[in-house]
């Protein structure tokens, strides 16, 4: 196995960190002992927990105003899949990539499936883009895959054909399918008509999933339309995951509702009628401001994962999503990013795991509602760190990974390797 | 037929209106000639139109803060239905009145069918109301037909069978079914239990439903709960709808979504999977605002109406939308308010009438966004009043009813007939 | 001193935690210490930490569509003292009452100063209302300070003027001047003339304030007023304030703004600029909901105590803010909601206390956005319950407050000493 | 004077129009001289409204997914320029261009001063850009007028005041400051030092004002920033305005506020308090869309309006906004939306001409809400679409602007006369 951060170095750090991990860890397991929690049982299921990196999540993010790249930042797939191999290598919570077409096109789909491998990584829910226009083809300036023009529509139902045969060869198991289609003033599109041609076109992509696939539909309620987009919300997303057959289920990026939205609620609706696809995890407090998950509202992430690991325990009927993270990174080092996102994810699901679901559930049948909500707080009030922690060095991560990705100098070799032009990119106003 | 306001009051009124009238309605046709549409034809549908008045909508409603009375509001039902006459006097299109109970409970129901017929009023759907006590009965504080007391729920369903038996006899055709239902703490309620609570206690009701009645599911985001709501979202309501059977439908209030949400777009769907039962009309700003149709936001209706003119001259199937008003008066007289809109969704009826939809749907088809757009603003730029009030005339309304009703002194001599205690009725903070 | 609660019962109680709150609070202080900060210090600064109790708070609150009591609610000012002792008996951190009128209106002030006294409570910022009618009175329908009717105003000015009266005899030092005063509708007011209005209101009353007093203005988007309301937002309260005297600030609900604001930006500018008087503390998710503080998003209560702690700790010029639990208790007992909300406001202080304001500093100064932000969550990752439990001990408290009121069966008892008239009284729709 | 269009070919269209418009014209002159309303003199005042074209906005937007080019885009500024005079040429109410620097440099500034004279076209206000990089300048991805570096600070005060030398060989009279500046993340940036940062930044800029000259400070709650941004309310803006100077304005872009925020709440009270600077207008439903104005929310331009018509009839003290666009035109031309746009502003300033302020005014005094709200609807229920289009014929443009810019074939011939690579240039995820 690859591994670009020299392992001694993780040792080291490590090392010094041992000590004070195992008497914080040791206390939290005598907290725990008195409420009945087994904190290796907890720590145990934290060691499996597992997000897959979007491969366009290790570049710079940027606004339509601007982007402001990073020195080191990877330049094809080849490179952003040595930067997936640091988080894992550091996190250990991110065994998976998930890729992006025709972004990450490459001549040798096995070469690519090999290199990941020797990284240790795997491939994860192959994402088709039909948003912006390649040169020679048909324009998705007015829609894809609900376009007006049949050519439109074939063009990319066709790509979306092609990412499932490169995904077979990759060992992906999943198709997400977000479209940007929608309009951006009232009477430009037909709401009803868009539907029907996403139906429409929807089905020979069904049909062409191999064995033991799903379909991910992702519904987003605005941008890049601005007045009306067609996949819109949870509601449009199930209806048409149920017309579209039993693999095909809904896929829920957290900014992508209204504000305000219950998103936990929206989770609990499609776990109950057994349609949850997965998570695109990140975090906003505007839009979809694809900020690093749980930065901005550790809370909601945690009310999330209060409802799946409510449905993981009692055994939730067709309960198996799959999580991506789906980030911008405009202002940090998307590695650093990402490690601590894949953090806030085990945090919030340590914490979800410290629920006491017993004592929550009597004080829900009781109308009890200041013990169940404490039910809740009091998981998130214990510091769950120690569990993490111990969690990454059992599985041969880095106690502390930002500290060790900061020492091993990393960005700066990478910023001499992989020399480009870094002139700020003029955004689009 | 009993005529609240003096007949002859209103031919004197509109005898002064009448010339200006004609030489407006005249333009107008002479304006919408030149675009191949028919003004008569136009007006021949406004006079076909009709909205529902709610019951508890001629009263003073209030907020949280406080409720202030208006001398002379009616007292009991019997006093509504004289108030509802009033608005259908002058109005003519409003011609049936929605009842709630327990509100409008009375031993001789069939003396208030009769009292309404001696109007010239009929009665639209059934509201039961099961958010809030009544002396003697278990209480509602946490749950109806969701509560996690199974003799709460059963009290709560045995209330609705009972607004269907009420209903039969007052020629009703449909039971609306709000509850207030939720939690306001994340923790309360285990969202996934309470709707099947919900869809259990859904399915007796359903089953007592008449031939050729229909009930309809009432979404509502948040308030009175504060956190989560059971039946929160068109999403929500839709999969009800499909699980408890065809004569199940939502019905869309307004003011009952998310901030930026596109409600017409919801309309739409609505349509297209034929769920769209009816709506609850009014205007919003901030929440569940229950203003005046038209007053705050005129557009949103427009857009509303687009669709389900386009839904009505396609024939779409299973479309047959009832229609209501309610709002919360709380600082105009109620008569006022629900005179006016009325009349704010007959100019929504009409504009959308007038929009040239084979221009639209050429726009549309060419993805030209700007005439799209355009299409649909032409609309509402045109003048129709001419067509509104020439409707009402022929219907036997006053051509300007507020005028009339101020002309009148009806609330006036109520304010006498009705003697009640005036004190501002302290509110809930 | 009168105490509520039998001492004997919380000394019990502690006894049983002592062992574990001892373990607890050593360990804690150990991690703090690795990180140089005093665990001692910290649990000072909480021990001095005080929130007021508004008196309406121990009453049960309610939405517009109804009120659901609790049986044995208090009925007057004196046994909402009593219960307001309770709180401050078990929980230490609520020692002084904010009292209201006209609902606090009492015949012998100095009665009620004694009261409260003989239980340890002192009185904080008096609030006057002017958004409800009283008997015999000019109605406040259509505004109060801003009315357009000079008597009316004059009507409000007397109030708030006999409320700085009563507060002198109370030993307040503080008027909370919130109108509900706005239009429902487009046009209903004249948004500069109703501005103009309230600044010639508020002259004679600020003109009235004793010497040492301040008054705050409460801002707030909507609700009573449904489309405009005069004291909208900070902006317009920062004005006001600044044209009306030095001693003159804003407060802030937390609830009282629209959604996706930046609340802690609007704290961090009023420190600023030295008109930040003070909170009402609350939580929410869609509007002015009032919920128990941290309850919905505790995040939000840290951010506001961050930029707290940080112009304490920098001793920002004229920084007194004055801190009120201002929520409505719908679903729980009042009693314990704010015993655990003035505990989510401990937590949330001593939380900021534990940012290491160093390293935040240097990670700001080096835009280093990911330790920046990591400073921040590090601080709310620490389990800072032992430090409360330890404070709330030191200062004659319950280790757990809600567990012995529940165990003095305090409730129970009033339910029989309190009688009244349960009945659900109906809402207003 | 340079005219880009075929006068022939507009007084051809005029021609085959005029009769319907005279009769038009003659109706609506007829309608409103019943309620006492000269149609002339409202006439008059359209045809002496004006608008400002910003540079930038000829071009095709895009978001931050993609941008979709449309061939025939004006390359430079000086093809920017000849766009603009088609819009003028045929619509006639944007008589100036607002240039934007660095994007609108040339080396030959009087030979751009001379260009636009010579298609009738004059520059209104500059607007400076440090939200983007240049090659081989310090970067502004951690802020510009703000940044913690003070040699960024520096090299964004000498932008400003480089454009203020440019203006003033231009013929401005203001300078817009919009700054990107803000963090993505809780802790990033220390809000209270940044916004000290920005003040003391902008005294040098303020002082290099020629006499005559205003700045405009524009807020903007998010984006590019995502959680805090330095100047993000009108609170913040006008407190920065006043400690500036006199010379400093406040500037509303209709796009930059909270959901649900009363935006002509805000435009009153900066008239109110002599600080409204001016406007950037377009519309939006979800954050800031820059939508072609008008295009989604109609009355909400004519809500503000109205404001900008009261402050203008009764001589606000200090009344004298400056008016441009800013929209970002994605699917359109972005000629035609500006021609529409530009439309837009006419008709809600004709419709708030119409509004009967003496009939509104004793509306409010008296509390009568519904006939307050109905000044205010009766006017945009008018047709003065004739009022418009006699404005811009007499003024000497196209009755029908669009029509005559599609029958122009300007664009096709544009197309070949401007090539340029029309791949759709990957956008930013």
């Amino acid at each position: 196995m690859r591994t670009p951060i020299d392992p001694e170095l993780i040792a080291r750090h490590n090392a010094s960190l041992e000590r004070d991990l195992k008497e914080d860890y040791q206390h939290l397991g005598a907290v725990l002992a008195r409420r009945g929690v087994d904190l290796d049982e907890v720590t145990g299921r934290i060691r499996r927990f597992a997000v897959a990196i979007p491969s366009w999540g290790v570049g710079t993010g940027g606004t339509r105003f601007a982007r402001f790249p990073l020195a080191g930042e990877p330049r094809n797939v080849f490179e952003k899949l040595e930067d997936c191999a640091v988080i894992q290598q550091l996190g250990r919570a991110t065994p998976t990539v998930s890729p992006h077409f025709p972004w990450d096109r490459v001549e040798d789909i096995n070469g690519l499936r090999d290199t990941a491998r020797s990284y240790g990584l795997g491939f994860d829910a192959v994402n088709s883009n039909t948003f912006e226009d390649l040169p020679g083809q048909l324009s998705y300036k007015f829609g894809s895959l609900t376009h007006t023009d049949r050519r439109v529509r074939e063009q990319a139902i066709a790509h979306n054909l092609e990412c499932i045969e490169v995904g077979k060869k990759l060992g992906s198991r999943a198709l997400t399918v977000w479209i940007g289609d929608g309009g951006n003033f009232p009477g430009q599109q037909d709401m009803t008509r868009a539907l029907e041609r996403y139906l429409e076109s929807m089905h020979p992509i069904v049909a062409a999933l191999p064995e033991g696939w799903r379909a991910f539909i992702e519904h987003k309620l605005y941008e890049p339309a601005l007045y009306t987009t067609v996949i819109s919300d949870w509601g449009t997303s199930f209806i048409c995951a149920s017309q579209l057959g039993p693999n095909v289920q809904c896929l829920v990026d957290l900014g992508h509702h209204a504000p305000t939205t219950n998103i936990e609620q929206i989770v609990a609706r499609l776990i109950q009628f057994q349609r949850l696809g997965g998570f695109h995890f990140n975090d906003s407090k505007y839009g979809d401001d694809d900020l690093d998950t749980g930065s901005a509202n550790p809370f909601q992430i945690f009310l999330v994962f209060n409802e799946l690991v409510d449905a993981e325990l009692r055994g939730a009927p067709g309960f198996a999503p799959s999580y991506m993270l789906d980030q911008s990174h405009n202002v940090t080092d998307p590695i650093e990013s990402l490690l601590e996102s894949a953090v806030a994810l085990q945090r919030a699901y340590a914490q979800a795991l410290l629920v006491d679901r017993k004592r929550l559930r009597e004080a829900q049948e009781a109308n009890d509602a200041l013990l169940a909500n404490r039910a809740l707080h009091s998981a998130i009030e214990s510091d769950v760190e120690p569990a993490i922690r111990m969690a990454r060095k059992l599985n041969g991560g880095a106690i502390d990974p930002v500290a060790v990705y900061r020492a091993s100098g990393y960005r700066r070799a990478k910023a001499e390797q992989r020399p480009q032009e870094l002139t700020g990119k003029a955004g689009i106003v």
